[in-house]
């Protein structure tokens, strides 16, 4: 299916082959279009064949999770480079495209050497186009991602008092999470107490939790390749009145936004509802993040939700709404959820509650 | 001092400004090189200044965190590539250099196009020379991500039994790890049984152990920035004969190349040290990835020990070195220690017993 539409905009573009590069599991599009879960691999799709190169770790891996109309081709002893020319030399493709925004500086160099003079051209859309829209069954698996985060974040709550540390509740949130499925945390997760919660990526430390402490927590789980993220701030003994104010005025931007959302907008019209009423509340200087950023394969993907994109967000995206309100040595607050976009509107796929949970 | 280094190495070849582009924390030399831990940052060192482009969400975390000789740049509303060509405009380099083998295709195609015909050339080794090298700091701290993992290890063999899933065991590692300072796991975990051992790469999934399971269990801490790399294989039940005797093949092998490394070998000398034992024995074959890799900053860094490099390991290297037999079907088996190499010799930093432990 993603071959096929691959292959229906390499055509457009007149792009014969299509070279997927992933060294560390740094690029997810390898396993969107191939199956494979491993971290090193490099794909080649022509018009007509489909090639995944694995070295000898991963072959028994690759032969389990390969998409039936993947080849595998077993490295052996060659050199990744030598095998990519064989299959060049093969295809003989006039244009080549890759991922620029992915593929080294190094590596294009080596593609340029050995491509025996065919044109080369950047094409992460080729991808990125599709992954934006996501089908039904990766909505579902995004959907099962939150709830694996959501049922560990309830867990955890139980663990919130003052003089635990940081640390200490996110490793009680991360071992929920993958107790219940995940493979791993999206992210190094937040949790940012006190003076350290106007960090806006205040990763967990070894802070203890104070009296009258809020805590930004910010976490998300990787279940099946698709990511959660998703952020609450909760209180511990008596917050202050300052903090409850402000923290009403992100609850009333973030679920506005979460309202107003529908696809179609622009990123920066749905970015604009929810930093008005920051702006009007007299914290507009307090916000300097974007509002948010579309999940998938990826926890940060495009299209991003920012005051300066103007593409349109599509039906089927999938985005974080995440305003926030930092206040340098005092605290900081943000809540964010995670939204589908439709036509008809929006459908918000998290479900914690959005009032201040004092503990 | 590190700068002190890296400008040292500019000198001799002639560069004015080297830049390290950092995004979602792929690029670990950005922390090398400005104290800085967050995930997205550029940093530009000329001959006499050194800054660090962070953005909001990054302001009070840098300022804390940076080096003091380094210059730390607000972004403010710019767009990264504005605040790069404005310091370029500053310096006006003949020569810069950035890392090839990280920065992307696109983004060296921005470089060039603001880079006012200076000459772009890539420089990895101007940081990577160095990072081989552990200073007595940096192997303290490898010391410290390698007794977080054995411990968590040690916590999590009380749980082993059949019945239990990989995953479980997975999660009560890591989360060990966690409670003992890590910042996260180096990697996700690799806990492979019975069958599954047989799979290098085989994360940890849904599979119980089972009566007779071999498991591989390969894991590492990652605390402060700095990682280890261990592997233990270890039994349930009534182990096969087969497999008893498979395991001594391959912990000779370990044993025999951590007590012969030393600094000034080649790297393949000490691939071949462990292969020649493997291979003798019959299993040539079924080990087919590489003897080991450096650690540091990364899990995975050169010098790779492996059987094509012809590179010498210098002194204050830390390497694995993690023979496997693997044959499909049945089992796998690996061991994995983290070695510093020095002129008198190696210093196994990793304690773990290598006989096998059977539960």
């Amino acid at each position: 299916m993603v071959l096929d539409k691959i292959r229906e905009k390499m055509e457009e573009k007149g792009i014969d082959l299509l070279i997927i590069y992933d060294r560390e599991g740094c690029t997810p599009s390898l396993f969107y279009v191939t199956g494979f879960k491993g971290e090193d691999g490099v794909s080649l799709i022509s018009r007509d064949k489909a090639y995944l190169i694995v070295d000898s770790r991963y072959y028994a891996q690759a032969r389990k999770e390969l998409f039936p109309s993947i080849t595998m081709v077993e490295l052996g002893k060659k050199k990744t480079w030598e095998m990519i020319k064989k299959i060049l030399d093969d295809v003989k493709p006039e244009k080549v495209s890759f991922e620029g925004s992915r593929l080294s500086y190094k590596n294009y160099e080596k593609l340029k050497e050995i491509a025996d003079g065919a044109e080369l051209l950047p094409g992460d859309e080729l991808i990125t186009d599709l992954r934006k829209i996501k089908t039904q069954e990766e909505v579902s698996k995004i959907e099962v991602a939150i709830k694996v985060a959501q049922d560990a974040f309830n867990e955890m709550l139980n663990y919130v008092k003052v003089g635990i540390k940081e640390r200490e509740l996110a490793a009680i949130l991360e071992f929920e999470m993958k107790k219940r499925g995940a493979e791993r945390p999206a992210f190094d997760t937040i949790i940012a107490s006190g003076w350290r919660s106007a960090l806006p990526h205040g990763k967990a430390s070894e802070k203890n939790i104070e009296e009258g402490d809020l805590i930004v927590v910010d976490f998300g789980a990787k279940v099946d390749g698709y990511n959660s993220d998703l952020t609450r701030t909760i209180g511990v003994g008596k917050v202050s009145d300052k903090a409850k104010e402000v923290y009403e005025i992100v609850r009333t931007a973030q679920q506005t936004a979460c309202e107003a959302a529908r696809a179609g907008m622009l990123a920066k019209e749905l970015d604009t509802i929810a930093r008005k009423i920051i702006d009007e509340a007299g914290y507009g200087e307090n916000f300097g993040h974007s509002l948010g950023h579309s999940i998938g394969l990826e926890v940060h993907e495009g299209p991003i939700v920012s005051a300066s994109n103007e593409d349109i967000l599509p039906s089927g995206s999938v985005v974080t709404i995440e305003p926030g309100i930092y206040i340098e040595g005092e605290f900081g607050i943000r809540i964010e959820d995670d939204v589908l976009l439709t036509e008809k509107g929006s459908k918000c796929l998290s479900s914690l509650p959005r009032d201040l949970m004092i503990f």
